[in-house]
C-alpha cells in the first residue's frame, strides 16, 4: 500500500488499483489525518489582516507557544486588509489540512462545519470568540485623561472597518458624546497625514486607537513644533514594542496579545477535543503611564 | 469515486476498495495536487525565524503580492528563533500539503526532494539562494561614518547566530579591522542592557546590525544623557518603519523586505515550472540618511 502498512491485508491487484487511482485523483497522504493516529504534530491555522502590525506577531507568538505544548504546529495566513484576498485564502484553507481556525476578524461561509475560534470579533455567531476588553481599555485611557483635568479630548480612529475599532467609537461616545474625530490607515507615513488635522481641532489630549496612529500623530506634531505632552497629551492602544522607544515614551493601553493568542489555541484545542467552549472570553487589559500624557497646560 | 469523476472509468468494487482504503489509511483529497489540475490557488510556505520582528511580515508581504498573481496562497510558519522548533516545523511541513518552501536562514534535512528557495543563506548548499547585498549595504554605512570624520567606530551586533550576521561582522572586520564590539539580543530592552556597555567604550559612531539594536542603543544613550547624534553617530540596518519615529530619526540602510520576498517566491515559481534558477541572486541595498549621523564633536 501507499503507506506499506496494508501489505497483506489487501490483495495486490487492489493495492494497484487503489495507488493507481488515488495517482489519478490527485490524493497524497494527508499530514494532519495521518497524525492524528502516529502522534506527530498536528497543524491549526491562523488567519489575520495584517502581519506587517507587529500586534499580530504577538498573537502567532502566542498561539504557537500554546500549540507546541499540545505537540501543534500553528500555520499563518495574512490577509493583508484585503477582504477579497481573505475569501480565497479561506476557501484554500478549508480545503487544506488545518484541524481547526483561529480567525482573527474573518469570517467563515455560513454553513461550513470547520472547528474555528474567531478573535476580536462580536460574540453571537456560529463559532466562539476571544477577544480583549477593549471597552475597559477605552475606560482607562480616558480616566487617566479625565483626572489629569483635560475636557477637550479628540479621536484618532483607524479607517480599517472592525468590530474593535467600531467597540473603541462606541465607547468614547457613550463616555464624552461626540469628539473632533479623524479616521487613519495604518501606516506611520498616512497617520501623520491624518492626524495633523487634529492638530487644528481645540483639543488638549487626543485617544488614538493603535499605537501606529499615536506614531503618526507624533510625526505630525513634530513637524508643526507642537509638543508632547506640553501642548498635547497622547494615548495609544496596544503598547507595542516600539510605544516605548518614542521620545516621550507612550502612555498606551496594553493588551496581552501573545495571552489572547493562547487562550484561543486554548479555546480552539478544547472544541477539537469536543469539550464545550464559551461563546465569549473576553482577556483583561491594563494602562501604561509614560511620558506622553500630562495635565493641560 | 471520491471526487466522483472516476465513475464509469473504475468498477464499483474498485471504487468501494479505494474508498475504503483511503479512510482506513488517512487519506484525504489534497488540495494542492488537486489545484494544479483545477487551477485552484496553490499553496507554497515561508519559514521564517522571528515574525515578531516587522521585517519578516515585510517578507511575507512581498512574497504574498508575488504568489497571488500566480495564484499561489502563501503560508507562514514562524520558528520563533528556536532552532528545535525549527526541525519539528520542517518536518511537519514536509509532509504537507505546500509545493515549495522558501526557507529565511532555514535548512531542510539533507536529502528531500522538495523544491525550495532559501533567504539570506550562503550560496553553495541545495538549494537556490537569494539575499540581499549585506556586504554593500555595511560599505555604504561605514562611508557615510567615515566620510562625516569618524574614526572611532563601534559594532552593536546581533546575538542571534545567522549567516547574515556574520557578512556584516566580516566586512567591518575586512575594512576597519577589530572594533569595539557588544552583543545584543533582538528586544528593545535586552539590546539597551546589552548597548549601554557600548556607552563606556571610546568611540564616537556606533554601527548596529538591525534597527531594533539601534533602537536599544537609543534607550540607553536617553538613560546616560548621551546625545544622537551630538555625541554620538548611530547607523541601523533594515530601515523598519519605527526607524522614522524614533527621535532623532534614524540613519539607516534601507533593504526591500518586500522585493526580496516576492523575489524568493518568483524563484520558486520558475523552479516548480521546471525552469532553471540562478545559484544566488542579490537585491541592492541603499542608505537612507536621517538625523541620527553628524560629524564627531
Amino acid at each position: 500500500m501507499l503507506s506499506g502498512k496494508a501489505r497483506g491485508r489487501i490483495s495486490a491487484r487492489t493495492e494497484e488499483a487503489v495507488r493507481a487511482a488515488a495517482a489519478e485523483l490527485g490524493y497524497r497522504p494527508n499530514v494532519a489525518a495521518r497524525a492524528l493516529r502516529t502522534g506527530v504534530a498536528r497543524s491549526v491555522a491562523l488567519v489575520v489582516p495584517d502581519i506587517t502590525n507587529p500586534f499580530f506577531g504577538r498573537v502567532l507568538r502566542g498561539a504557537q507557544r500554546a500549540a507546541q505544548e499540545a505537540s501543534y504546529t500553528v500555520v499563518l495566513v495574512d490577509i493583508g486588509n484585503n477582504r477579497a484576498w481573505e475569501a480565497a485564502s479561506v476557501e484554500a484553507l478549508l480545503a487544506g489540512p488545518a484541524d481547526g481556525l483561529l480567525l482573527f476578524e474573518a469570517d467563515l461561509p455560513p454553513g461550513t462545519s470547520e472547528h474555528a475560534i474567531q478573535i476580536e470579533m462580536a460574540p453571537g455567531g456560529e463559532f466562539p470568540v476571544v477577544r480583549l476588553d477593549v471597552e475597559a481599555g477605552v475606560d482607562h485611557a480616558l480616566d487617566h485623561l479625565l483626572e489629569l483635568g483635560h475636557t477637550k479630548i479628540g479621536h484618532v480612529a483607524s479607517n480599517f472597518d472592525a468590530p474593535t475599532f467600531d467597540l473603541r467609537a462606541a465607547r468614547i461616545a457613550a463616555r464624552l458624546g461626540p469628539v473632533p474625530t479623524v479616521m487613519a490607515p495604518f501606516t506611520f507615513e498616512g497617520a501623520k497625514v491624518a492626524a495633523a488635522a487634529m492638530l487644528d481641532e481645540d483639543v488638549t489630549a487626543v485617544f488614538c486607537d493603535d499605537d501606529i496612529l499615536a506614531g503618526g500623530l507624533y510625526l505630525a506634531a513634530r513637524e508643526r513644533g507642537v509638543s508632547i505632552p506640553g501642548d498635547l497629551s497622547v494615548v495609544g492602544f496596544d503598547d507595542l514594542d516600539f510605544a516605548r522607544v518614542l521620545a516621550p515614551p507612550l502612555t498606551t493601553v496594553a493588551v496581552d496579545a501573545e495571552g489572547l493568542g493562547a487562550l484561543a489555541f486554548s479555546a480552539l484545542a478544547a472544541d477539537l477535543a469536543g469539550e464545550s467552549v464559551p461563546p465569549e472570553q473576553v482577556m483583561p487589559v491594563s494602562l501604561t503611564v509614560r511620558e506622553s500624557t500630562a495635565p493641560p497646560a
